[in-house]
């Protein structure tokens, strides 16, 4: 008899997120099948080719084999037709959980769809990531010490254990909290953050193409931040919009406030309230690294410049 | 006979740059006197703790002896005394540069002051920082691979060369430019994205506290790349904004209406729109990650959660 949390478990979408959970899987060897769909043959070979997939097809449809667990890691807009088909598909007692942006859309597309009763359905999402993607940059480390948010719809406690356990297990701390909380909090803490990065980078490359040049040329004084953020995935992003419009539009008008404060301020040479500011924010930065949520960013190079 | 490049150099603002030079000198050996000057005298007894200072003092008078080159480190709104103390200390053929992050402030500072003929200046700036303040986080390798603009106000041939010579010996790579072109740059690729930084941060620091603190839970979703930023010196960046105001304004105009775009593209579901942004803010980071000015973000941490 296996040792292993599960027998078999099926990863939909096998992008920067789905690879790295199942090299996770592999390496903390937590069940006896990991399967893979995704809908580039590209990304199954790769994953097969790195030898942390037992079995990946580009169709639901081609497995002969059911599932315990099924993780969706696709951009939102694909989860209407996953959620769609894993209901025609699945014939077993089956929990599914999911790494997407945004939970009240996930909610609402499973409860459009599903009525498949061997389906139980905890809605999750990994607080990791990275702005490459694509299953050549993932790696099993990506989950550690982060948290992972769970916004299950009911009180179905022995599934949430199951899952919780899950993430646990790849290095995760579990939270729970109720959907709309949490599509404002990572409203503020993820989508703003990353509209901002792509709205500045626009606007830098809608300058004169002298000027252009030369903010990407001298980007290492700040401007590089927020392209590390603006590479991230096109699809994914422009889902996570479309998916979470309102909480999105409710902080961008806070931030939008904020900052024509500040604009004002440096139009009236107000030194005194510029400097305040730049205490508070500060201090909310000390906090972040006390936490150990900062990450670790080093200014060198690991390539010389030709 | 000293067969190093200086006799004597004097550091004013031991601070990150200030005292990170400091190390960079006294590492490849470049002077045979490294001093430094501050108002701090906690910097002082860091840096001649650390070893990488020749003499320290807290007042120019107090220096016996003169200097081959001088390099002001200090915050932008501390130039006007700087030059008028040392219009009156220098009495030899002296070479002054400076770090500051606005050029066109700093020149009309010096040309208000400075009437002493033993003094040439050339104003340049270091692409290179962190968001730690204070010696001890200097380090010598901050400036290796990155780039230092030079902004001369005639066309002093030799001191350039001097000048050139000294940022090239720790590793930068000098370019020449006009001091308002500079500012304008630099607006966009530092001073606009570090405002941006502030301002989301603060916008956080506003919210409920209960959402607050989940802001900062969850803040390696994005949020903490802008805290990095936004964790920088209040007085550098209070006095950078009052110095290149006109520049970050304009600038700071053609960023709110690209995040206007934006923001009516979410709310008209413009998806099309949105993906083709992204797509092209990507390949500004690759751009960026070619030309070996990203630097490297490490998204774990070095120490566990307690």
């Amino acid at each position: 008899m296996s040792e292993k949390e599960f027998n078999s478990i099926l990863i939909i979408g096998l992008g920067l997120i789905g690879s790295s959970l199942a090299r996770a899987l592999k390496e903390y060897e937590l069940a006896d099948n990991i399967c893979g769909l995704d809908n580039n043959q590209k990304n199954i070979e790769k994953c097969e080719e790195l030898g942390f997939l037992t079995k990946g097809f580009d169709n639901l449809k081609s497995f002969s084999n059911q599932f315990d667990l099924v993780i969706i890691c696709s951009p939102l807009s694909t989860y209407k037709n996953i959620f769609s088909d894993l209901n025609k598909f699945i014939s077993k007692q089956t929990l599914i959980t999911d790494v997407g942006s945004t939970k009240m859309s996930v909610i609402k597309d499973f409860k459009d769809t599903v009525t498949n009763k061997y389906i139980k359905f905890i809605p999750g999402h990994p607080i990791a990531g990275l702005e490459k993607s694509g299953p050549d940059y993932g790696f099993a480390k990506l989950f550690e010490n982060r948290f992972c948010i769970l916004t299950p719809m009911d009180n179905d406690i022995e599934s949430i254990k199951k899952i919780t356990k899950f993430w646990n297990l790849i290095g995760m701390q579990v939270e729970l909290m109720d959907s709309e909380h949490h599509d404002r909090v990572l409203a503020m803490t993820s989508h703003i953050p990353q509209l901002i990065a792509y709205s500045i980078v626009a606007t830098a490359t809608e300058l004169e193409t002298h000027l252009k040049d030369e903010v990407i040329k001298y980007s290492a004084a700040g401007f590089r931040d927020f392209t590390r953020l603006a590479g991230s995935d096109p699809i994914m992003w422009r889902d996570v919009y479309s998916k979470n419009k309102e909480a999105v539009l409710e902080m961008l008008g806070r931030f939008t406030e904020d900052l024509s404060t500040l604009q004002k301020a440096i139009r009236n040479d107000d030194l005194t309230f510029l400097e305040s500011t730049f205490r508070t924010t500060r201090e909310v930065r000390k906090t972040i690294e006390k936490l150990g949520q900062a990450g670790t960013f080093d200014p060198t190079e690991s390539k010389i410049i030709k």
